[in-house]
């Protein structure tokens, strides 16, 4: 199941930097790894369940390409990580999710949103403790590096 | 929603604590906050969906607990948060909201839990999206403090 997810998350999250913050992110080619680990500053983190089935997406900033979103949406931004921050980084989960969401549900695959989670502090990393591999995209720009990961139970 | 929630995730997470690790827990009055947050070295995350509600829970351990943890159930630990502690507190996460789901089915009120994420990394801090306002009950005894956390949209 994991990897027709790929195309759906990576093509709604490369949508919405685009459209919200004018910002273009190239993605790296996506990796299959039980073993490997984003780290970042400020997380995304949201769970999806279906009744095929169950997984966790996150989507983690290095600080500086999250503040810098933030001036690109709004004209200026924090010096540092703050609420304003957690809040567009929640606010960009759901609406990544949400996209890719509706592209799955064309070709079949229905799911349930639960609420994010956003987690703040230097290099933190983001264990998916679901039953299936993880899938990670990292993605970048001159401004820092981001990383969309997911996993669902087989 | 919320405060009908409270009862049946501390008396899960106390009784799981108390059964797999003989490891006693003292709570703290729960607390509804919108501008609190737990802080903590490794924390256990995971959605919840249902008709009624979304929302999501965070378990957050500071890492000496964490470990101690450990070493009560299976006699040592390693000296800090690697992938061994990640699993134990994704484990912990998933059995406590297992345990707060069956306890709340028993009052007619239903959801289903994605699956868990682990998030590590010294001095992390968690915040809760959801709409609603966020549950916040510390707990302790002499090896360190933990935090459970909870937020549904209303």
């Amino acid at each position: 199941m994991n990897v027709e997810f790929i195309n759906p998350f990576l093509s709604s999250m490369l949508n919405v930097m685009s459209t919200m913050a004018q910002m273009e992110l190239v993605p790296e080619k996506p990796r299959l790894k039980k073993d490997e680990i984003a780290m970042g500053d400020v997380s995304g983190l949201i769970g999806m369940v279906s009744d095929q089935a169950k997984g966790s997406l996150s989507i983690t900033f290095e600080g500086p390409l999250a503040l810098a979103t933030m001036k690109k949406m709004v004209g200026e931004a924090p010096d540092e990580v703050n609420e304003e921050i957690t809040d567009l980084v929640g606010e960009i989960t759901n609406m990544v999710t949400g996209g890719a969401k509706r592209l799955l549900s064309e070709k079949g695959i229905e799911f349930d949103m639960a609420t994010p989670i956003v987690v703040s502090g230097p290099n933190h990393r983001i264990h998916h403790k679901a039953k299936g591999p993880i899938v990670i995209i990292p993605l970048k720009n001159e401004l820092g590096k981001a990383y969309i990961e997911f996993s669902f139970d087989d």
